[in-house]
């Protein structure tokens, strides 16, 4: 008998019917003689029309209340779900982050989890029971309630499969699995049946919506294999897992384009040491993250320093970064939005040599302009103008192959 | 510094403009330097729309399932009307049913409070907020979710008052006060500035839907004032006390119709002892709550009983009335649905002799036939055909004179 976590998105009990498909599936797994562990987030959109509700009374909401009226989204789907559970004959209970007594810390709106109880989970399983817990919630040192921010749900999940020590972790959405690209932009694009922890947390952190970054840090810390697959069939998906033998693995496993990005260039500040320090610390000590940088000497010992954020945080910060330019001596701010990062990924990049170089030169003559370049062990950036990226995506698909590689097999592109 | 508990219906809190209406009302309070508690219902139709939600799945939910779907309903108005309060200047905070510890027994969908735990309202209390907690719910030995069924919002907030010795309970909906009788029917009927628990108490159970029984007998038992008015306007309403000095009552207090009775004959069963004891016992079993009752001896030893019930009791037990006729031996049932209860209600009935008797001349005049009667204390009730009954509360609201009493001074109406 193996315990199983599943964990269902919003789009996934969007609606009765969906819900009925949940209990279905989770019913299926119970009865493959499996303890079934289920977490669920708020059905659909009720979480924005919790937040529309809100807005009508303040831009400024407290963030305590905040978390009160949200837990409540998600507090509505296990209730359902266990009700569909049990009307087609099974036993299931529902528990809030509440009552499992998923501890968070005291950050409203965005805790994050310090320790799970088991006890009350366990004595439910005992019993036969398909336990559903709500996603997304849990509870802070006053008994107050918690939200976990973005990717919430499926961080639940993990921290619930490791606490359990599951067997499985499976994370269903609206998606059948992690692809080579995204399939709207290259039709040929394949779906991968493993994928690397860290390969997934590049991947998340590009854009890739499937899986929070923060889920894919807890599940490999704690060497936890999560599948991905969709809600609305029974393809197969894609396994998260520790990939020990490199040398098995392909050099670049996956592309990704990110239009989420604003190139800000702070310009002519004096090109004297500290200043792009002062800069940076200044951002961070507001919380702004900044991604890819670039420092440019212009004439008269002066700088340009350009460097990307997310879109959203951009909005946020946009008064600050212009506050610390004037600090620094800078006449002229430069904003730019017309711009991507496209990028590729691959955990076999750190031992294949010239992966970068093919890469810009792919981009190089197809006359794609590359503005800023970021690298990581298993990853390179480029960011292009965002009218290129789509093609982008396209070439460096084909350059690298992707379409057409049997995984776990060493050389194909080389 | 006084400390208050407040009570906002669903009619009160309906939408964004209603919840800072209440928030205004509630900061008015504080500012006089009272304590001020707040117990709140779902907005509007929250609970009918989480039931039709409920109902896309089962007719027949787990009560506990149904007590985690409803719970959510008073969690989403509590927040938003903390940041109401919030978002004109002043410190509040909600507090679940849950998080209170409002300790009822573990029978779901209505249960009944057993403890409040006071510490953590006093605490927020101590630190100037506004508290702002759930009504319609508490939490059983197991920690799980439980609501108090019918009225319950209006007996959270009697029990809070109770529990921390409030000095005032102040129940505030979409109605003025207690009238002598419906406006509606009555257009000269006048709203009373004080009433007793006990004809409160009749009132309630002749259906007024002012204040629910059960909260008026909680009231009763510890001695807790209630004062009824409207959270729309901010005219004087009506006090619900002890009033121990009852010679200086008005006999008759009010008059009320209910139109949501049925009454059932049990056609010729056999006139032996103990038959009626069955039925009634029978229909206990069932929690079948029977209203009036009259025994009619037919010829050849066989007896016509009738009585009411309520017209909802009726439709879930309609099967188990018909098997119970059944068994003993009755060969026909009859329903009458045109039926309506008219009553007189009055503390001082008791001490005025023939009370009664001018009740039964008034209809009798009027030609109005009186079916069955019941009579305590307090009250006496006549069923009559329905179509009657609105002529007959505006003949013994006139009879009775209620229309220009002033009130705690006697001998008005003799």
């Amino acid at each position: 008998m193996a315990l199983i976590v599943q964990k269902y998105g919003g789009t996934s009990v969007g609606d009765i019917e969906r819900i009925k498909n949940v209990a279905g599936r989770v019913i299926k797994e119970y009865k493959r003689g499996n303890q079934v562990v289920v977490v669920v987030s708020a059905m659909g959109d009720t979480t924005d029309r919790l937040i529309d509700l809100m807005k009508e009374i303040t831009d400024d909401p407290d963030p305590r209340e905040a978390d009160m009226l949200l837990t409540t989204g998600e507090q509505v789907s296990i209730a359902l779900l266990c009700m569909a559970i049990q009307d087609k004959g099974y036993k299931a209970i529902s528990l809030t982050g509440s009552q499992v007594k998923i501890k968070t810390d005291d950050c409203h709106n965005r805790a994050e989890i310090m320790a799970i109880d088991n006890s009350r989970i366990l004595k439910e399983l005992e019993q036969g029971k398909i336990v559903v817990i709500a996603g997304f919630q849990g509870i802070n040192s006053r008994d107050d309630f918690t939200t976990l921010g973005r990717g919430g749900s499926d961080t639940t999940a993990v921290a619930l499969a490791v606490s359990l020590g599951a067997d499985r972790c499976e994370i269903y959405s609206d998606v059948d699995g992690i692809y080579t690209t995204d399939p709207r932009i290259v039709p040929e694009a394949r779906k991968l049946d493993y994928i690397s922890y860290d390969e997934m947390l590049e991947l998340a952190c590009l854009g890739a919506k499937v899986l929070h970054p923060r889920s894919v840090e807890l599940a490999k810390a704690y060497n936890v294999k999560i599948y991905i697959a969709s809600s609305f069939n029974y393809k197969p998906g894609t396994i998260v897992e520790r990939i020990d033998e490199m040398e098995k693995r392909n050099n670049v496993t996956g592309v990704t384009s990110d239009k989420d990005e604003v190139k800000v260039t702070v310009e002519k500040v004096p090109d004297k040491p500290g200043i792009a320090g002062k800069l940076f610390s200044k951002l961070a000590e507001h919380n702004i993250n900044v991604d890819m940088i670039i420092q440019n000497l212009q004439y008269n010992n002066l700088n340009d320093i350009s460097f990307t954020v997310n879109k959203e945080d951009f909005i946020k910060s946009k008064k600050v970064i212009y506050e610390i330019a004037e600090e620094l001596g800078s006449p002229q701010v430069d904003i730019d939005t017309n711009v991507a990062k496209v990028s590729i990924v691959g955990a076999g990049m750190i031992t294949t040599p010239g992966v970068a170089a093919r890469m810009f030169t792919a981009l190089g003559k197809a006359g794609i302009n590359i503005q800023m370049i970021t690298t990581s062990d298993i990853k390179v950036s480029c960011l292009i103008a965002e009218e290129e990226a789509d093609r982008a995506v396209r070439i460096l698909h084909r350059t690298f192959e992707l379409a057409d590689i049997d995984e776990g097999v060493e050389g194909q592109v080389q």
